[in-house]
């Protein structure tokens, strides 16, 4: 029902609220304010609780949200109350560190299949999961996969997409330095590490700019 | 002077806009309406007139903004028009998937230095930089660089970020997934890949819902 009524913006900070309230729990606590929650997770306190308001809780007065509960009502909104099966494409180094990466089950995603190009990469178990031929991407929608992970040179990106996109695929996290072009129903979130970086110049303090270079 | 004066979520959109002002330029184009600047990176219009509005560029009506002065513009803002020096710790798979990323010199960075623990990476030579002995963090004051790029495990990623603080390092890109302390004089970036995945699921179809697990 609430279903893609949430501003994107508030989507790509829930699962920031998520960590907050996990590492929260890992510490022993039950309750946990909308201001403590700002000052563990960086982001301001009004923000969080428009945010949370979005899908109902408002928390306690005085007492705060509770952490099992709105942990458990974040899960359910973002979808990770079930573990998803993802595949990888691109096996290099970014794809092997992916696929090696503790991180992903955490946000209840697991990789369970790996493409490559490469016939020397081919066959090569990682991280517990063979590398299957590229060509074999079109067996994603009868294996009921329909997220995948992105780890392939630019040049190769677009053709990549749209054969995900043909098995089926209905998510995609590209990480190629390039907007793909998917059909609406095709959610793409493209994560161009550089533009990270980009941001952290900004910030230096004035006196050192005229130190670099 | 307008320094610090940006908002973080703008500071986070104007690489985005660059990146839409390259491509367009690479397509031979002079100038550009926030219209097409927004179809090109997905961003709404309106947002990319605010913005770009925080730095005095209002464009020329019927005609756009001139591509070549807003970048520059943008460039200068985010202090990316010079090139700045950057070290990488952390030389396991996702470290060298970074040492080996085409992106960042796009944006004005350099990894020029790489550390590690490991005795046996330390000396090899990944895409022209020599990594180094961990121990030596603390050379990067005196070879001016202060941005630094973490690739290591999150149990060492404190540790780790507190050696960078104190060679006087001002910005990080943190790739652990943990949240860092550090003093406001440093600005800590932390890129939680798992995180951007998380969103996903919840732009998938809900027929899909049910056909997973």
């Amino acid at each position: 029902m609430r279903y893609h009524k949430i501003p994107d913006e508030t989507v790509r900070r829930l699962p920031v609220y998520l960590r907050g309230l996990m590492v929260s729990v890992e510490q022993g606590h039950e309750y946990i304010s909308s201001q403590r929650l700002a000052d563990s997770v960086g982001v301001d306190a009004w923000q969080i609780r428009k945010d949370l308001s979005y899908f109902g809780d408002f928390g306690t007065p005085g007492v705060g949200y509770n952490i099992e509960k709105l942990a458990r009502g974040i899960k359910k909104t973002l979808r990770l109350d079930a573990i998803r099966r993802a595949a990888l494409v691109g096996v290099g180094d970014l794809g092997s560190a992916l696929l090696a990466y503790p991180g992903f089950r955490t946000y209840g995603l697991d990789i369970v299949a790996a493409f490559d190009v490469d016939p020397a990469k081919i066959g090569v178990v990682t991280n517990g999961v063979k590398v299957e031929d590229a060509a074999k991407i079109d067996t994603l929608r009868q294996r009921e996969i329909s997220l995948a992970i992105m780890a392939v040179p630019w040049e190769a990106a677009q053709a990549t997409a749209d054969r995900l996109v043909a098995a089926g695929v209905k998510g995609i996290l590209n990480f190629a330095p390039c907007k793909l072009v998917a059909p609406r129903r095709v959610k793409v979130i493209t994560l161009d590490i550089a533009m990270e970086l980009a941001r952290l110049p900004y910030y230096m303090p004035r006196s050192e700019q005229a130190g670099d270079m």
